[in-house]
């Protein structure tokens, strides 16, 4: 089946854009919990008719030796909830040799169906992944940090960096249409004028909760036939608390989110 | 000890600039050899006299389920051969409290010396990293791969991304003197370009070898006070044959390339 099909089954699914961020950090853990995988499956039991994606950061994995921890939870998800994507969030990307070893890393021995790379070093660096037809190759535009505007914001005639960015990814290098491109909630302008660049690209969302992006303005700016999005929230959904009840929290931020997200489609479309 | 101070012990320790990746390729192995770790062990004794620094190389670890023999191979380098770097490779780089897992993973999960990182996200990205004042940051500036002209090439101001990359890196960020730039051996020019910028700054050149950079434009263009290189070489060395005695063919390339840097530095020198 295509990326492209993957993300429409998902979207449908539990008729939701929401993707659930899982970032696990045993220090943050209520002290019931023994290890990332129990955290995370019952994040997953607590929020999957809610959600198109989980998005495991691979970043908490790696610094906690839990690399069979990320493979139990992706394999958990795969088995009970085979239409919600999966997408591995490690920003990776490197000469073209180097690069076929990440896309091997993400998709066979992780089994993800999309991953996060970084376009700094151009399209031989991305090809390895690009040519998984059947994989999401979601690429770095315009990033949710303060520090984006250090060079994504440089002016090249008169057009900032990551609409370059974005323009090359969307008509050059997208034969399979497995591309997508991370988009901070924290930029609504510069949403808007990727959408606009971008037509039905879906926009993997970050920043929304604890990064302060504003949910009305990523939908107005980023919808496109109601749809076109991944929202994604992490740390303000799993950590909403730290007690036993914290499965429950996360399910009461997540179906806010989701309630949010749908209100404001079910307008639109009046 | 800071940073700089461990760059110049290595350099020092024997008399050289070489740096040699470990890029593991099981497929690649003598029949002979069963792990990861037996095979760079073998890579390291032949070699580690000849060397400045060891050079992992990341993806081949993850694809390979390998982080085991990553962490042996760190301190077996470190353990019988102190002064000599390690370079972990694996091009990170995310928002401010993803970057701290990244950072944990290269400097308290695998003990590098070293760690190389994507400048894309801008400083708040890079905070983590450059914090850890005894640590090498080592930032992607002008790449060796054909693609690094798609973006580090745009002018801005009339001057290519990659120069807007190094003023940031070198004048900006620089606080604690552990930033270190790569700069891709097939660009000649660029090199000298970023070098006159850069100042003393150490840069870390791959893409002699098997990638076809010029190691005598490199010098040329590269050196300062006889030094300020780290010069690496993967594939061309540790698979130069694929024989019971792989590890004395990648010694004699590595000697090769050795004995080739530091002529040019005693001519230079005169």
């Amino acid at each position: 089946m295509s990326y492209q099909q993957k993300v429409r089954d998902a979207w449908k699914k539990n008729n939701s854009l929401l993707c659930i961020g899982l970032d696990p950090n045993q220090k943050k853990f209520p002290s019931h919990i023994n290890s990332i995988f129990e955290f995370n499956k019952q994040i997953i039991d607590a929020t999957a008719d809610l959600v198109c994606a989980f998005k495991p950061q691979m970043a908490y994995y790696s610094a906690q030796n839990a690399e069979k921890d990320l493979l139990e939870t992706i394999k958990y998800i795969k088995n009970n909830h085979p239409q919600i994507l999966v997408i591995l969030d490690s920003k990776r990307g490197d000469i073209g040799a180097t690069s076929e070893q990440y896309a091997s890393e993400a998709f066979d021995r992780f089994k993800a169906d999309a991953v996060t790379v970084n376009p700094y070093m151009g399209h031989d660096s991305l090809v390895p992944f690009l040519e998984r037809e059947d994989k999401g190759v979601i690429i770095l535009c315009k990033t949710s940090n303060k520090g984006s505007s250090d060079f994504q914001d440089l002016l090249i005639d008169d057009e900032p960096l990551y609409l370059h960015v974005a323009r090359k990814c969307v008509n050059d290098w997208n034969k399979y249409k497995n591309i997508n491109l991370v988009v901070g909630a924290t930029n609504p302008n510069e949403l808007e004028k990727i959408r606009k660049l971008a037509g039905d690209t879906p926009l993997l969302i970050p920043g929304i909760g604890t990064q302060g992006g504003d949910l009305q303005s990523v939908l107005k700016s980023g919808l496109i036939n109601n749809e076109g999005l991944f929202i994604s929230s992490s740390r303000s959904i799993i950590y909403a608390d730290s007690s036993k009840n914290f499965a429950q929290a996360a399910r009461e931020e997540a179906l806010k989110l989701h309630h949010q997200i749908n209100s404001w489609r079910n307008e639109n479309v009046k």
